[in-house]
């Protein structure tokens, strides 16, 4: 396996980035991190060299943008006047077609990978990130026709040397089916919360089930609100069909339709051990 | 605290019967326990004896129905009239009301003690019951006002026995409040593995997120379709209060109302963290 580049630049210090920076430190990566957060400085520890605007983690060669996927927007207009030709920029988003399109947009499509490490949970910030986050996690990469196989195989090297299972996909593609696989849920526990929350029901009575369905209602308002933005209409077609199939079973239940009850969760069920 | 009775019997030994059993035997109750499946006898431990029916369970004076709800209730009527004086019968189930009017109904109203353990997950059977399942769980016990003090005092001491924290609480009220914290979730998350399903999405591409809300819906169809239908009112209101938030959800998404969905996130967020 090719190793690490020796010099890596993080933006965003959150449950993304901070873990990132983690792995690469422990790897001997030298890195180079910024975060909007200069109280961070109390608790990043040395190995991460903390410098004082995103422009100055432009000193190492590759960038990995670690922030929400509008800012990771700007940063890239705010970059690529500062990106030579050896730069490799990548992000962690979990949409990926708006970005790439705006690379491409601003001329930067050659030196920019788009990544999506399917890993962490609804905790963020630097406080959640650890050691060994993306180790056996699946790593989506959907460079876009324009990026140049140097750059792809930097971003390859990265995520495999933090432990991370690369698997390309097409950018478009992958965000239709992270708005059912990942956005959907995301949305449905966010929809209960605001339900329990006008019932008069606090999280705490939650038992283990309730509590599995709610958790992503504690997750980023920041980083999912851009997601949401960023996957519009995905996410509009992934809920218009939940809908139908929660019509339909709302149906079956007013109506006593029991044994189409039954059909329906033995059929959830299978489609869960599949 | 009261001792445990000494002689326990148990019929369905699933993940609540099972995990009972498995830890009043380790407390020294003498269990006596029938299940359906015969072909537990290879699989339970000696401490446990195992009867041929559940008629022969009432040789112990207290008799705890861990059966799906609606089995609850035939196995009720089957067992009143074996009922003596000295008898105390408790249940399970995620449903407090009918069962208790069906209590009333049969003439058993005063030895029957309504429970429902805020235990487990969405495995069952014997194979997912273990030790300690109900060690600082909440258990809701909901006794009618015919039930004799006696019996109520039996059931506490039970569930205490085992590590339970004991809430009492009113029947009706508990089924409309796990109809919004408990069975709305499942629902949710039957309704989103059959959207996944359609979408050609399968069970193994989820992130750690689409897994945590899509957990609900590998439970057992059985006794969920039980649930539903002995909650049927209270979970019908549930899941139309439900599709109400969802639906403005999903207009502040399709309007481009990001301000909106960004407040919305938030308040979820805050409930969750509440």
């Amino acid at each position: 396996m090719p190793e690490l580049p020796p010099h890596i630049g993080i933006i965003g210090l959150g449950l993304m980035g901070g873990s990132l920076a983690r792995d690469l430190v422990a790897h001997g990566v030298r890195v180079t991190a910024f975060d909007r957060d200069p109280g961070l400085a109390d608790f990043v520890p040395d190995g991460i060299h903390l410098v004082a605007s995103a422009a100055r983690v432009m000193d190492a060669p590759v960038v990995v943008l670690a922030t929400p996927v509008n800012a990771s927007e700007r940063l890239l207009t705010e970059l690529a006047p500062l990106a030579t030709a050896e730069h490799t920029l990548l992000d962690v988003g979990s949409t990926k077609a708006n970005l790439a399109a705006h690379a491409e947009g601003i001329g930067i499509a050659d030196r920019f990978v788009g990544c999506h490490p399917l890993a962490g949970d609804h905790r963020s910030g630097w406080g959640a990130s650890r050691i060994g986050l993306f180790q056996g996690a699946t790593i989506f990469m959907c460079p876009s026709a324009s990026a140049a196989p140097r750059a792809v195989e930097i971003a390859e090297t990265v995520w495999s040397g933090v432990g991370g299972v690369v698997q390309f996909d097409d950018a478009a593609e992958h965000d239709r089916r992270m708005a059912r696989a990942s956005h959907l849920p995301h949305m449905l526990s966010v929809a209960l919360a605001l339900t329990l929350r006008d019932a008069g029901v606090p999280h705490r009575v939650l038992g283990p089930g309730g509590r599995d369905v709610a958790r992503l209602a504690g997750g980023s308002a920041e980083m999912w609100s851009d997601i949401v933005v960023q996957n519009r209409p995905a996410l509009a077609q992934a809920l218009e069909r939940f809908d139908r199939q929660l019509g339909e079973l709302r149906r079956a239940i007013c109506d006593g339709a029991d044994d189409e009850i039954h059909a329906m969760l033995t059929s959830a069920r299978a489609w869960h051990a599949d």
